[in-house]
């Protein structure tokens, strides 16, 4: 997916939201756990009932990855779901990876060509030669962690150098060298608030993958004051709030809505 | 596995080394290609063969993901395999993980857990909260990336804060109030020669874990020289030099040899 068929997708469904598939198999709807594939069958109802209000779908490795051999098929039919049936959504695995070259290029075949995702998370560590290997598909995207919305952020990220630059700085500049606006993303915490300012001060153009909306406590508001762009530049994920939001029989429903109260904040953001 | 019990392997092996488990589909001899799952008999000959020479063994997860299900599968057979007839060498998953908390969870349930693996390797970036889920497993190994052994490890782990501190000196000071040298290691990469001065400045009784001797270039003696402690304290890894030392039948005896070899110079140094 280009830039521009992201920015016409969030126009159209005047939303920025990602909804992310953090769908831990120990808090599924208990009439679930009888299917064949509960994690799918999950999935695919949370799917069709909020994809009107959100333009990308961020499923959290880590929740099928603990599953073993069962959860990677869990995965591959989310993915397969999604690219037949909602072409023009976004779909991001959220796998934080980063390793030597040779390695990197092996997890770029593994989530660009095996599972076929339109963008991946990606750890900055290791720099340049750990990143590269994912920029070499046309139409996929790289979203490289920036500063984060957990606590530890704070332990190495907020580092600044002898130039008073922050690691988190450091990463934004220096990655523009490896790919410009059309190619990378990166992840910024919405419970970072006013440091989205100085993000825009370094990537004015770039997209920027908000987690940290809703059980992390982060605030739409001040993410979209201080973040947001002309091309809106924001796609916020919201998991937990969403998919969790009710464990009965109607959990699809209640997921709609919540998904449906965060779109219509968005709207409004989106005209001020 | 203790450290005392890994110092005592050392011993009796008279040898330090890991062999890493890359195991490329693409790079197998062809006649395994036949079998049933072919990346599995592939490490099986591979660990029958070169077990009395090594200490630790580290399957690197990209190569068995980026096969998707059948990859999963064969990760899960070597893991049980080594466990059943060689208990006493160590199982690293090379996975560099590392996510917000619940996710970080997810992970060590994924690794320690499902799969049950003795010490996974982590990244830093997302500080505290990513890492001490990890912590949480009686007896299991958390190895945190430091300084790597790739040519962008220059590009953030080097820098220097206000203080002169570098980030991979700070990664493993501020690492050392979340766990010692009984539960966490780092990972050190060979290229980096004159460096181990420092890290054993800052970390002189961790074992450490070393890739890049070998393929990459990093030299067996320079590393011993300056990174070898009276516990030993070193995990020396090669890969590729040795599993795919040859591609014919005689595969696995070629790696034996190459692990020999290793083994060989590995006591000569270890009695020094």
């Amino acid at each position: 997916m280009t830039k521009q068929q992201l920015i016409e997708n969030i126009r159209r469904h005047e939303s920025f939201l990602c909804v992310g598939l953090d769908s831990d198999r120990k808090k599924l709807p208990r009439h679930l756990l009888g299917e064949d594939d509960p994690i799918f069958a999950f999935n695919k109802a949370i799917i069709d009932a909020t994809a009107p209000y959100c333009v990308a779908y961020k499923p959290n490795v880590a929740f099928y990855e603990c599953e073993g051999v069962d959860g990677w098929v869990s995965l591959e039919r989310t993915v397969a779901y999604l690219k037949k049936h909602y072409p023009d959504h976004l779909i991001i695995a959220d796998a934080k990876r980063g390793d030597i070259g040779n390695t990197s290029a092996m997890y770029a075949r593994c989530f660009f060509e095996q599972l076929d995702v339109d963008a991946l998370t990606i750890a900055p560590y290791m720099g340049e030669d750990s990143v590269t290997p994912f920029l070499g598909y046309p139409g996929k995207w790289v979203i490289l962690l920036a500063l984060t919305s957990n606590k530890g952020s704070h332990d190495f990220q907020m580092t600044a150098n002898g130039e008073g630059q922050r690691l988190f700085e450091e990463v934004i500049r220096k990655s523009q060298q490896w790919a410009d606006d059309e190619r990378m993303m990166y992840v910024v915490g919405a419970t970072q608030g006013n440091l989205f300012e100085d993000i825009r001060r370094v990537a004015p153009r770039h997209f920027l993958l908000v987690p940290g909306v809703g059980a992390q406590g982060g605030s739409l508001e001040e993410v979209c004051k201080y973040g947001m762009t002309d091309e809106c530049g924001l796609l916020v994920n919201s998991s937990r709030g969403i998919i969790f939001a009710d464990t009965s029989e109607q959990f699809a429903r209640a997921a709609a809505e919540k998904a449906r109260e965060l779109q219509q904040q968005m709207k409004q953001l989106l005209y001020r």
